[in-house]
């Protein structure tokens, strides 16, 4: 049977991250790919009793509950998010979905018609990618260093190609782990406002600080005239399995949002709401976050390290202040899809950096996770790496001559 | 500031049903609205267990995971299908989703491009016309009798209009509570072979059958030519709070599937489906079901011999042989949507019949729910209910005169 499918099939794809993680997950491929959380750091004890009260005080956690989500969880995110992230937000102005990628994707189902455009930075978020081209958007990347888009290019296209949206992880980015200055934000926002353009800030990384001191104030905290709407999760700070993001802004897009997932599969799971109710009331969430924040800290530190004693021309690499990736530069005649293969057979993983960019991606980036694997499996895989691109190197040194 | 939503949000609504919920959901009204399972009836001590075992007893219940779903789910799902409903389908033709309405809100993304026609019976699941409109299709409805569709309508709407899909609930049906007779699946599904339409088979109910003997199979265990998607849940049998359900059929449609839920979320709550996996392991859901049906049983039957002794002319009802609703047919000249203002005031609540139709709604039906409610608290809203319905045949009557 020949099935007729929409158009929008074209735009699906797997994503290459997980294709791999698929793959990596067989074997003892020491992992640098995908971008888990680390498994040993669960709070499973505490997890376990917040299910277990969950389920046995309150019956209606068992039942069909609002779209919206559990009233106590977005009182509680709306008081987190006062103390934390400076955002001020009644319990109303949020919706609970399955994971922020719902968020992403319930954003995009009420906001973007055929041709639209999107505006991005460029390496972004590969599955917010996916999702803005399932939508038959044209995502455009705009100009950006090392502190965030560059103002005179994104006013240039605000400009020319009237985005509907603006699309940026400013904090901790993946996959660049990078963090944008205060100015560029300022800038970003009062652009948004002279043009009138909707601000899409994905935190997912935010509570994932490395040092003490201050971080640039989230775009949401600093949104004075209803432009931002911004999503975040507790895949990064609890556990993924969950699937509990929200995502937070004016209420009329909000209200649409609610009434677009009421669609799309009627709430999110209440059981993992209610158990999350109890682990913020029971479980020093702010504590277990510090010990996450030091653990991926000394790991990043464990690679960089290793890192800094290759000798290689053309390398370099971006040091994180937070989150969860460190984004490599090889040596440009390097293409970092080919280096994968040899280093799966060499027994280590990573993410070329290509499916990253929106246009012209450059071949010779990685992206390497460093808070799936133990200090020593840290080691023995950058070690296992940097022979592979010793050779990798000489190679192409080999084809010059 | 005024927002450039998508065309799409001009399709979303909210439901009129979960609105109504939301209103009586406070208060001492007495409901037959809604769709909700009884809480009384939830395995609380097993759900609990399920739960604890999945997040102790195995750290990738925790972390993230396959956007098909849980392999040992799909696996058990697999089995049971076969055990009881005749359907022989492989773990990999399951996609596991956030509830069975995920699964026909993924079904649409992939299938449906704007003016795509899709027939239906009429009335029919009210948040499945929600999501076909979300999608800009057109839906068509074929004439239909207690037995379904009209196998003359149904071949030549499929001629004239070469529809994209069929959308069916077969089995003890919402909102008409009716069962398709033998002849009229198998007629059905003999056109979808001629002209090539594919069917989606939604059967949340299929378990909740009153008496012993046989049911028409289902469409998709008849299917011997890829045509039929079958999609069920665990909301009705186990707990809704879950949000799992699935979907099975031809492999190709199952993929595109999968890869559409990957951009939409990822993947379903993984604890859930774990627990889920423990609890068909440890529990005897078999038998659970068996209680379910027992007392839904029941309170039909309440609900019937109470609406067997209004003496009223114009008014019928059609006796369910499963699942939880019964429709009821009023006089003529008796409007529900008006009749349900005062029913609440007298502390009972219903769904007008109207929503659930495509088009031309009949005015004077009412959709009632017998399972949210205990015997005794079915007779005291029954009561209320008639005395509103004879005081508004009453009015009625007098209007004429």
């Amino acid at each position: 049977m020949k099935y007729g499918f929409s158009q929008r099939v074209r735009y699906l794809k797997s994503s290459a991250v997980r294709d791999i993680l698929k793959v990596v997950n067989n074997g003892d491929v020491i992992s640098f790919a995908g971008g888990l959380p680390d498994e040993g750091l669960f709070p499973v004890d505490a997890v376990s009793n917040a299910f277990q009260k969950a389920i046995e005080s309150n019956p209606k956690a068992l039942q069909y509950g609002e779209t919206e989500g559990v009233y106590d969880l977005r009182k509680q995110l709306s008081d987190r998010m006062r103390r934390h992230k400076k955002i001020i937000r009644r319990p109303e102005d949020i919706l609970i979905t399955s994971g922020s990628q719902q968020a992403i994707d319930l954003f995009s189902r009420i906001m973007f018609n055929p041709g639209d455009i999107v505006l991005t930075e460029d390496p972004t978020y590969l599955a917010a990618l996916q999702v803005f081209s399932s939508y038959e958007t044209k995502v455009v990347p705009v100009e950006s260093d090392q502190d965030g888009m560059l103002e005179d290019d994104l006013e240039d296209k605000i400009k020319r190609l009237k985005p509907k949206c603006i699309y940026v992880v400013p904090t901790y980015s993946n996959p660049g782990g990078k963090v944008w200055s205060l100015e560029r934000r300022k800038a970003l926002l009062q652009l948004a406002n002279k043009y009138h353009v909707v601000i899409l800030e994905d935190d997912p990384y935010g509570d994932l600080q490395f040092e003490q001191g201050e971080t640039p104030p989230t775009l949401a905290s600093m949104d004075e005239n209803e432009y931002v709407l911004y999503t975040s999760t507790f895949s990064k700070t609890v556990v993924p399995a969950m699937r509990i993001g929200w995502i937070v802004g004016p209420h009329q897009i909000i209200r649409l949002m609610s009434q677009a997932k009421q669609a799309a599969d009627l709430h999110t799971n209440s059981i993992s709401q209610y158990a999350l109710v109890h682990l913020m009331q029971d479980f020093d969430l702010d504590k277990h976050i510090q010990v996450i924040r030091d653990t991926y800290y000394e790991r990043m530190l464990v690679m960089k390290q290793l890192l800094d004693q290759v000798n290689m021309e053309g390398l370099s690499y971006i040091e994180p202040k937070g989150g969860m990736f460190m984004w490599v530069n090889m040596p440009e005649m390097i293409n970092t899809t080919n280096l994968l293969q040899k280093a799966v057979e060499q027994g280590v993983a990573f993410v070329p950096g290509a499916p990253f960019y929106v246009s012209d991606p450059k071949e010779n980036t990685m992206r390497l996770n460093f808070t799936n694997a133990t200090p020593n499996l840290i080691e023995e895989g950058m070690n296992r790496l940097v022979t592979v691109m010793e050779q990798a190197q000489m190679e192409s040194i080999e084809k010059v001559y």
